[in-house]
């Protein structure tokens, strides 16, 4: 089966206390594909300038990402944000944001990506997602990011588009701007209420949450002595959690199986931090991943004993 | 065994979104006692002025925490804290702090106090946590938390004072002040150095992390729909925690028995937001606490499945 994922394709200019790199390869949908290119074939569609070349094609073939749907605009440039990050890397400021070819961007689906059996909607404007999730009428599973920016300017178009997908995946702050709820929890319902049988609060460097209807899963982030870039961790997560239902064709999308993505995902993102844009995830390999969620598994776990309380 | 804790023994007045208590008990050893109270015998220590009387000593003896060690200043009010929350819970201001008998609190530790098995140094100025641990030189684990008042006014005496513990239990912006690291394994690393073996970040809402010479463990909060006030959550933890330890008299302090400590910690933190002050702690039943951790241990348990990765 296939995943397909709609979202921007960049160069990004980052800073951050560790270094910085003045053009790479990035991209909400670029950092997406390499995640999932380890569970399944993955098609990446957004709008390209002339500046992307051989090189970026390389990247991502190189993890056998089918770029047929990368849509070359003649005489335009790609997409370009730069941004600096603290020590506190849970902040950044955004310094440049060139939209380029990204600001006339009407997705094309082929075929092939149309009938895809997983759908991820990255970080566009909502009315595009909802006409991508139209053309994709077969997913199996549909999930979908945004930002602060649309809750701002296009909250009732993002509800309605919300509303057309099976899992939410947003920061915890979006959330609850989103939803106008301060607690998780709650949030976690209104959006339920919206559509949406799953929802995934992105907590950054505290890990992530789930919501099903079968309950609440928590997980920490992979703990790390050095976070080198955060750029693209949040698509990397959403990567490896959407790639891992998409391995699972023929399985129930149960909260047990979706525990096992945010594992996953959770793995995928703590990698792509390890080293700027998609210079580690680019390299990375099956074995450390497998090996990572079983870390992740242990310094997660506590033993059950019994033990009697007084009162 | 017991445990011994010396700290704070207050009168809140705290309003949040939920509503408002005027004088209601408070003070980390309060909290602390009732919490780890479920677990041993706990010896409380601190000053209170003649505005304490039998209802504040009826709550502690309810759960038969022993009261000797509260030393009754004739003439003097109990210390007094005023605070609100707003909706983000983890943000608080302190509208109002009277010290009143904590000004010139002396802690005075019976022959049994001193004998203690576990000792609790809650959030007081590190000198006096200094003397108090040289009284109690048999303790077997001794923890300490801190606040970023004395990070500020007393940065050496406090890296003195946690030098002779086994155990930091601090909030992680404090971790992060008070080692000057803003990464969380890095500032443990440098706390483990200065020489506790154990090092626990309390993360609010978001949970907990602990770094031990086996590693890291990480647990998320328990999820509440409905936080009533946050005062006194990291005590109750702390109670749980070094409670669950005092519990096991005869035990390896491993790993494997501070995550589940972890585990009480974070159940009993859980009760304590969920109504005013002591109100939910004090009538709590060990049977709801066990079946909080058993709900804790499913919330953050994930199963593994081989899966075979591309790449």
């Amino acid at each position: 089966m296939s995943v397909t994922v709609v979202g921007s394709i960049a160069f990004d200019a980052v800073t951050t206390p560790f270094g910085s790199r003045e053009r790479m390869l990035g991209g909400s949908a670029v950092h997406f594909s390499l995640a999932a290119s380890f569970f399944d074939d993955v098609h990446v569609v957004g709008p390209v300038g002339d500046d992307f070349g051989p090189d970026e094609y390389a990247v991502l073939e190189g993890r056998e990402v089918r770029t047929e749907d990368i849509e070359h605009i003649e005489g335009g440039r790609t997409f370009f944000w730069r941004g600096a990050y603290g020590w506190d890397l849970n902040d950044r400021d955004t310094l440049d944001t060139q939209l380029n070819v990204f600001a006339d961007f009407e997705p094309k689906l082929s075929l092939e990506s149309r009938s895809t059996d997983v759908l991820f909607l990255a970080n566009i404007q909502p009315d595009l997602q909802r006409e991508v999730r139209a053309q994709c009428e077969g997913a199996r599973f549909v999930a979908l990011d945004s930002m602060n920016l649309w809750i701002e300017t296009a909250r009732d178009s993002l509800i309605e588009t919300i509303a057309g997908v099976d899992c939410l995946l947003l920061n915890d702050a979006e959330l609850r701007q989103l939803t106008r709820e301060p607690n998780l929890v709650r949030a976690a319902r209104k959006i339920r209420e919206w559509g949406p049988r799953v929802v995934v609060a992105k907590q950054g460097e505290y890990g992530s949450a789930m919501i099903t209807d079968e309950g609440f899963f928590g997980l920490p982030a992979f703990p790390l002595e050095t976070i080198v870039d955060p750029t693209g961790a949040g698509d990397s997560f959403a990567g490896g959690f959407v790639g891992y239902v998409a391995a699972h064709p023929d399985a129930e999308l149960d909260h047990e199986l979706l525990c096992r993505a945010m594992a996953y995902g959770t793995a995928l993102a703590s990698f792509n931090v390890e080293e700027f844009g998609v210079e580690r995830v680019a390299r990375l390999t099956a074995g450390e991943i497998g090996e990572r969620v079983g870390e992740l598994r242990r310094i997660t776990s506590f033993s059950e004993k019994p033990l009697l309380l007084r009162g």
